[in-house]
């Protein structure tokens, strides 16, 4: 079995993710990824796929067939280019600098063969951070949330609370409210709390949360 | 019509995505967003979904009946939680300077009703720049592209110029190389360079890219 990455050009038309996963289906492929998102009249299905050694020139020849499908091709798979990715949600001046000591921190291990993204939002109101919070769930390759504000509580830790059961660690900035509580860790500098969120996720770092659970910096 | 955000939960196993794509071709949904990425034993399928008025129960009730589905609900769409999105490459030094201006403008948009957020990878060598820069065209509700570096050009500047054909619009920093030939606005300050971003995409703001295209600040 060989993972590959496939991305087709289609009509977007009723039934082209069905009739695309049937040729899936027939050849016994294990989708591991899929990301679509409809444009105007044409739109790309992305696919990574786990399948049988030797089978994917059939695989893109029956894809070919498909009515709607107006072309397959391999790429590079979206976990080599943008690798694992942290989200840091909050308020615009904190999340900024936990990006910046995050994309610093980022640079130097993906200079080294990692690749970590920084993903960010700026949000106001408890209601909008905790749809955000729970979203990231639900996110692909996101390894780790970071939670930057002055105040965060409420439905907001229900939230955190919610994606730490899902398996995604959580560090918050030292703040007002019952998310810091919540946390795996809890830092007060905005660009160490970035730093940290990198070095926690990095392959290339020796940092292990686990072993910092529930401290406080 | 009525669009809808799905998330299924299923048993990681070949075919449960073609189950469920048959289930909403059956109902003449068009999918307009689907995001699945395996992880262990189970994983989530979220979709977004264009239904007849008042099918909706119908095709949840049968979702719920495909072999590997263990439950379905709805959710708020990641277009209103996450929204447009900018995607900032390059250098750790600059990422993180275009981040920091391009989260503060996000800010003052989204406390108005947008909902716009900054991704962002630090990456070094021209075939990373280049495939990374490729790839944006395939990430969902992709805005913008910021290059943030000191010197990018040759496959990079062919990337740029693939994904601008695909409708993408790409502002760079002033740098060596011809990146900046190829970009669609280049500013030479890298917070500008964020805020600009922002302006560009946001709804809330007046900036018009299409007025400045080419110009160099």
């Amino acid at each position: 079995m060989t993972g590959h990455a496939l991305l087709a050009h289609v009509v977007d038309q009723p039934g082209i993710l069905f009739g695309v996963t049937r040729v899936l289906a027939d050849h016994s492929g294990n989708i591991t990824y899929v990301d679509f998102h409809a444009g105007e009249a044409s739109a790309d299905i992305y696919l990574e796929v786990t399948l049988a050694d030797g089978t994917l020139g059939r695989v893109l020849d029956d894809l070919r067939q498909v009515p709607g499908v107006q072309g397959v091709q391999e790429q590079p798979p979206f976990s080599k280019i943008y690798g694992k990715r942290i989200i840091v949600i909050g308020g615009g001046a904190q999340v900024g600098l936990v990006a910046m000591g995050a994309i610093s921190e980022a640079d130097r291990h993906n200079i080294r063969g990692e690749r970590i993204s920084i993903d960010t939002i700026p949000l106001v109101g408890e209601h909008e951070l905790a749809a955000a919070v729970r979203a990231t769930a639900r996110l692909p390759r996101v390894r780790m949330l970071v939670l930057a504000g002055s105040l965060m509580g409420g439905e907001i830790t229900t939230a955190v609370e919610e994606v730490q059961k899902l398996g995604l660690r959580v560090i918050s900035l030292n703040m007002a409210g019952s998310v810091p509580d919540a946390a795996d860790l809890v830092v007060t500098d905005p660009v160490q709390a970035g730093v940290m969120a990198v070095m926690a996720v990095a392959d290339t770092a020796k940092f292990d949360l686990m072993r910092q659970l529930k401290r406080r910096y």
